[in-house]
């Protein structure tokens, strides 16, 4: 696509969901590193979830995480959103931080503790219901640490079970998002470990049943963006969590590991005609050791550039290179996008957006982080345990 | 299952498949080490097989690739391979090794190229009339090396149709088997990369169509058993190609890596009910630097010995542990198990089928590996490329 | 060795330290699941360390971690150990846990965070001296999560200028063991990532300087029996951390996961000369769903599987089949040991120190996890942050 | 460094070596898929890799494999290359292909076998005394494939002894490239299998013995420029094999892969003073599918641009970010460089050393490609076995 203005209009209206989260403190099991200024509510997330939107402009929605986002009046905090710019976006179950679940929610052993993990994602649409959300986002962190733990086909008997009663409470305009990773915390199985489990799934459940890819929760070497034009084709997906690493699920900004990757993935995206509002493009990361809003301002930046890339892909040129079987061609069609600098052109779609150009810089120059560090005393910082 | 004849009634009903590929030559891309007395054609492998069966008791068939055992008279090699005790197994096709599927075969972008590919999956199925084999084993070496080279999506498309093809021409009692591989000699895509492919695939075409899991085609970490799991709950397991390997694809003596994995991938495969029948057992591996013969014969020996262990399992003990969340207690039902020494029990096993209770000792007593070092003498030895 | 008395020997005199921390919750970063009757403090930590030894006979010691086990009269907790048939082992540095440490400890940019971690290390040097321990364990998150973050030459100056301040603070009869890792806390970088590090780094320091092999410390697929081999051959070979895991560091218990890989490490040590008190063995694992002191017992035993099997190879039989090229011999002649059974070697081991035959089943016996839950009410109990 | 000219003028003094054999046809054990007009002799060779250095300017020396490139007078070799503006490089010794290597070749058992490979070592270093070479490339494929098969630790006295010879046969100028590789083709333990495993040998050796990275040789998710900083820093890194790879060995070319990960290795080549004739920059890959001398091309271009990226640097930026603990920032500097698009500026230095700016392009255009499909006709092409 060398139509400019096309590129253009297509980056300018991308959107890009920052997860809540993400704005209060996490860390390893070794250590969380507190920061200061971390927002203590809901409220104070989506200030910050607030200027990452007014700096990028492609950051109009906010993914909510059940219960460290729980509030009593979820219409109200919708309409706190509102005022700031925002909307709410996806809700996040969790069912991974409650005593009872040490040895899994939805597919525990134990009929009464899959009834309260089931009851919890209910509750989640019901939540929807009040934010106008869409999408029910299900991560499970079920599994089992050791050979032998628990029956590995009766927990999946389980688990469809459970997907079944939530997919039958979903409203008409309402999704779910079944996010599947390869392992962590559980050590030995994993129950929804792969693309193929979570599909498989999803398949049965219905059209309203999406795969999430993570891109962070991959076996070594697997390649992602085969994952992706696979889901396009058979359209289940409805997803992206956005991320990268090094080795496990390192959860550093997206873009940072591996640009190249990332363009990759974009480019099927578009390829597959993904690039519309029936996929969302989430982050899903954490910030253990830089600062939180300027980290995610950066890892909107990098999908943008990536997805800057692959829109300048010449597609004409490339499909004739690969029809007649011009390895060398074909690839030079893709890396002459990749290697082409987009900042300048994402600066031009900016100002046309009538924001900065510098992002960062004007982040850093708007005063906020001094603004929070001074104004957030006291109170508890929100984190993944908060 | 403590019930001893039970388990030897399992274990005396056990069928292995072995590979007449496994009898020739093989090596890696730095060098194949030829070996003496290495079979030269087909009935050769087959003379070869029979020793193995007659030896273990429990490789009853073998299986074909096309063309390294092209004959004029599959016929006539199918009562060759009777009067040894044996009958013809699985027919594997090749569309790997002929100059045109440098880019592809069914996936490839050129139609002539693919319709090539087809007519041979085709004649293979000519081939499986002839011999009486149910099962045409699919593994395509289909992908690309660099980004940008060929259209994911479109592969896919490609290779629906090609599937579909074959199938429709698949007898009443024949079946596919559609074997994934995460890599190689594709290095940057696959086309049927992991099982989740295959299976998207399968469950389209229809009840025909299995998946086959191939031990050694996952990448670093998988939990191979949880997938075993996974397809006989879904029914769309078919078959096994067994190996085993440290690194990539090895291809090593089955259970020679890792022992405990074995056990484990044959414990699932006794519990979702697939020591049947109806699930093929095979191997495929490879015998670069050690004899072929004593190597398959060990390697069935491996698979005996990780069936009997699974068999011994206290599936009793271990639902209860299950069920009360005794994490260490079901641990231990399955460790008691995998710490059996069953080779005792397989000495009995093979005594009561009225052959040697030491097969390695009987083979090397038996002369055969100095006989067909004397005997085969001159002509081509097969080999991979042969 | 098919001594029977001189491998009993051998057994009865094997000594596995146990890490005080492993008797306290841990988990990962999404949970802590805690576990009635944990520890509150060192002495506790003790008592439940005696159990372990007292069934099974072999953990005469028992490593401390600073500051987790801070106290203010070490000479009193040596002497409650040995009350208990304890000796106090491996003193371990925590330098990950200050706020301070963000960026790295002994490799912080900044030279007063330095001098804070060496002050540490040096204050951990005079615990031994109190405590009588012979090892300062060293491990160090420090690393980087960013490319760019800061200079990877540097920080290995930095860290060879405090590996050596410490060095020479050692008495005569201490040592330092230095452990790599491939990755976490740190994302990007580690600064002591793998073996090769650890090793230059102590042969610079010289004869007091070994390296520690954390068994759930590399990279996917890396020999580790191989490491162990090189390590002897160079004398540089000074600990074991044991646990075991199927994908990053999962600190499972040693033996769970790849038990053939454990025998496969201790028949390298036994080859090379290193079961001796010159190597220290010691677990350092989590038990985050599991109990904990039935699992310290578990992981002694399988060590002592481990080595047992590892001890009954024949090495005249291995010998022979290596130098003759014997590929399939000399691998049976190890499989040959790894299949044995050894438990009822083991049970009569353990009755020949006078101690149940079976620990596991003995602990349970004996009251002590009731009486702890019962005791041990209030308080803090112990875990990786207290 | 901003410096333009001194940018410029480091890009035009690069050396990056091409090696003889992916002159040659290659491929993977399924299949060597021949390419017509390849080289049939090491003349040929020679005058494809004086295309490459005409059309890039940076590639004026060619490696050698012996016995590939076996002639009988080297000194004419040496005047044929230099006739042609190239001079010949590394001799790289081949103890892999022989029958008696099956194995092992300088760790084999058998001394006779030892001994052989050990005067095929030194047979290469009087062949560098007639071409002038002065690097001798080691990379040995000795190793075993099944646990037992030999004993790791005799194999490393057996390696130690050998290297010991070759060393002290080197020449006043002349040096030993240690090469280690993960795996294969052996496929249980490799000899040299780590950077670790190939330092301490060189160590012993002298300074004469240096470690030869090749990209392509470490397990997922090693960090190789960490690797390169040490040895860097330890006065250890000799050589680069540069290629590139999404799994194990694949040999794709250099950049294709990763090329972040490729600028962050010449990062640390640069920040730690290696851009030095010291160090050798060479090729090592193979071309399977798409068209050898243009792919050779590319990798050269693709090293040069991730060596003006890294030379790009703002070092004073980042140093600074780095020692005030400015995370984002100072991986943002390095970005800033990476995200450069530096074809503009290796075209400038393309036209100031008097060649095409577009050397794809000018290659394409020379008919170079046509004229040796048509004149190399009959005779045997080059390839692995040849």
């Amino acid at each position: 696509m060398s139509d400019v203005p096309a590129v253009k209009a297509a980056l300018k209206s991308q959107a890009i969901e920052t997860p809540s989260w993400a704005y209060g403190n996490s860390g390893t099991r070794f250590k969380v590193f507190a920061q200061p200024g971390v927002p203590r509510t809901p409220q104070e997330k989506l200030d910050d979830a607030a200027q990452v939107h007014a700096f990028t402009g492609v950051a109009p929605t906010v993914a909510l995480h059940i219960p460290w986002d729980k509030v009593d009046d979820y219409a109200a905090l919708a309409k706190y959103a509102q005022e700031r710019g925002l909307k709410l976006g996806a809700i996040n179950s969790n069912v991974f931080q409650d005593d009872d679940y040490k040895l899994g929610s939805v597919t525990h052993p134990d009929p009464a503790v899959r009834r309260k993990a089931v009851d919890h994602l209910l509750e989640c649409v019901d939540i929807m219901d009040a934010t106008g959300s869409r999408d029910l986002k299900l991560w499970f962190s079920d599994g089992t640490n050791y050979p032998g733990q628990d029956d590995i086909a009766a927990r999946q008997d389980r688990l469809a079970e459970a997907l079944s009663t939530v997919y039958d409470r979903l409203g008409d305009d309402q999704r779910m998002l079944l996010e599947y990773k390869f392992f962590e915390p559980a050590f030995y199985t994993t129950d929804v470990p792969d693309w193929g489990t979570a599909y498989a799934h999803c398949l049965k459940l219905g059209p309203k049943a999406q795969v999430c890819v993570d891109t962070g929760h991959h076996a070594p070497g697997t390649n992602i963006e085969f994952i992706v034009a696979l889901l396009l084709r058979e359209k289940k997906l409805g997803a992206f969590d956005f991320n990268s690493r090094f080795y496990a699920d390192d959860d550093l900004m997206v873009g940072a590991a591996d640009p190249f990757q990332l363009f990759r993935i974009m480019y099927e995206v578009i390829r597959g005609g993904g690039l519309t509002p029936d996929i969302a493009f989430m982050l899903d990361q954490c910030h253990n050791i830089e600062p939180k809003i300027p980290a995610i301002i950066r890892s909107v930046m990098n999908v943008q550039e990536a997805t800057a890339k692959a829109l300048l892909v010449d597609r004409d040129a490339l499909a004739t290179a690969q029809r007649s079987g011009d390895v060398l061609g074909a690839n030079a069609a893709l890396m002459d996008a990749y290697n082409t600098d987009v900042r300048p052109l994402l600066a031009e779609v900016r100002e046309e957006l009538g924001i900065d150009p510098d992002p960062m810089a004007a982040y850093r120059a708007s005063g906020w982080a001094d603004r929070i560090v001074a104004e957030r005393v006291g109170g508890e910082q929100a984190g993944w345990g908060a």
